[in-house]
């Protein structure tokens, strides 16, 4: 079997395939691609990396083989960027992920379809807790192309074209590395930034409330989602993963405990209004009991979080 | 001012043209276009018909004048034609309406833009009760397309390139003319053939609910949809469409009631699975208050409807 990862280049994708490659998953192939070449996360026989423009026509039908049987679509343009960038956001986030779809349904239906949604298509008046009858309103152009991708995907597996899985992401904290296009990037920089004796800014009240992911849990909800059986997930298949609530405080809160006071003096308080205006609008308290019915994996501590982060770069 | 109306051949269409020449709103032009020839549904200087294919590149743009204030985009493949042509159903009801609010947006930003779309947008395990706030979860590829169409008004109108406002329009009954490609043509057909006195097939158990709204009353809410106040719509612009909820066993009571009991036998009940498929995911209580509250209208009795269909006929 082949296994494809779109956005293979980007942090999730090559978290993602350095676990598959010590993962029982059976399969022959490992194929990452990106628009930049994505770089060989383990010396594996298995790994094919490939620089490709999934937005160009034809694309993404050359990728499929008779014995692809997993697809990862991890590429995405991140909420900022499609914000700033209108027609990029729908190309990317949206026209890519149809293609792909359609290349699937005309090459060979049925193939498992792993698709990175986000909280993000949550927005405006939102209940106390929301759950997956919850209306998706949101307020940004990326939660609305994540959430007209997820309706494609719903539809593309009422016909048995692919046997998709819709995960929607808990904002993801501690990246590592530099701070991205998302919104929500400073909720890694806040933790990352200071650890690294370096200032950072924080363009959010500290009292705003966040909904959190690991990137170990993460990867491993990635993993269950290709696993996890038709017959269990049922007819919908959109997927809230479990997410760890906590406010921007308790996260400093936890980073001293952690690192010691001197660490909270390198950041800086300084409101950033298009940052709030996409990510004060994001849920901060999601049922995750459907998703932990399913077997999938919650972060317990957000202090667990920055040790799993500290150790990650040990 | 210019008004365009797609799907202007449509039997909504055309009759909401009617009731645009009638009413106060105040323009120099009313464009009809359709895949065929639009008819004339009342000869006035204003009325221009155009047959046009608004899925060849370029074609909305040619429609948007400086001075269109308002488009109403009627056009749309129906629920049963696009679950069984996958292909035209997406470029018809999505593609088509992209490149109309991207027409709005290149050419005069900020047009009022009345998107209809249906109560197809529910499905699945639904609420006892719907409401705004009900997550869409459709069983159809109709209800998907019309969904993610919803979705794209209102992030145009986020950006400010169009004023969108998005009907949700419950099942129209009694429509005149023949069965068409909507699963649910028989709503219309097991009372329109019977006043007919011909026979028709209902395919669905009479103990089914359905949620109506009359011609008139929907031409009246698309007119008033029109008119209400950016202020008082708010944000977000999907609105579900006052409707009255009836049993088919309530709708034939009527039938009796006002036209005798022999219409009846002319009504056989043969069950079919494709249309139950779709029609029974549909809600058959959605909260009408919001809609209410905003000015538009609703049905009282289905008695009335049947006497509304009758007078229009005469």
């Amino acid at each position: 079997m082949q296994i494809i990862i779109t956005g293979g280049a980007g942090f999730l994708g090559q978290k993602l395939a350095k676990a598959l490659l010590k993962n029982p998953i059976d399969f022959d192939e490992l194929l990452l691609v990106d628009v930049i070449m994505p770089g060989v996360p383990l010396q594996d026989d298995r790994i094919v990396c490939k620089q490709v423009d999934l937005s160009e026509p034809g694309v993404p039908e050359t990728l499929i083989r008779p014995d692809t049987g997993l697809i990862f679509h991890l590429a995405a343009i991140l909420s900022s960027h499609a914000e700033k960038d209108f027609d990029l956001g729908w190309k990317i986030n949206l026209d890519i992920t149809k293609q792909l779809l359609e290349a699937c349904r005309k090459r060979k239906p049925g193939i498992r379809f792993v698709f990175a949604s986000s909280l993000a298509v949550y927005g405006g008046a939102l209940p106390e807790m929301v759950n997956d009858m919850t209306a998706l309103t949101p307020r940004s152009s990326y939660g609305i192309q994540k959430a007209m991708g997820e309706l494609l995907v719903n539809d593309y597996t009422r016909k048995k074209f692919v046997d998709g899985r819709v995960l929607r992401l808990p904002t993801i904290s501690v990246r590592p590395g530099k701070p991205n296009l998302a919104a929500s990037s400073f909720v890694s920089s806040i933790i990352r930034e200071p650890l690294h004796g370096e200032q950072t800014i924080c363009p959010v009240d500290p009292g705003l409330g966040l909904w959190l992911s690991s990137p170990d849990t993460t990867i491993s909800n990635f993993i269950h989602a290709a696993k996890v059986s038709e017959e269990q997930l049922g007819n919908w298949r959109s997927i809230n993963l479990p997410g760890l609530g906590v406010t921007v405080r308790q996260m400093l809160d936890a980073l001293e405990k952690v690192a010691g006071k001197s660490t909270l003096d390198l950041i800086q308080f300084k409101p950033d209004p298009a940052i709030n205006n996409i990510v004060g609008t994001w849920p901060h308290k999601i049922d995750n009991e459907p998703a932990l019915k399913l077997g999938f994996r919650i972060d317990q501590h957000f202090e667990d979080i920055i040790t799993q982060f500290i150790d990650s770069e040990s």
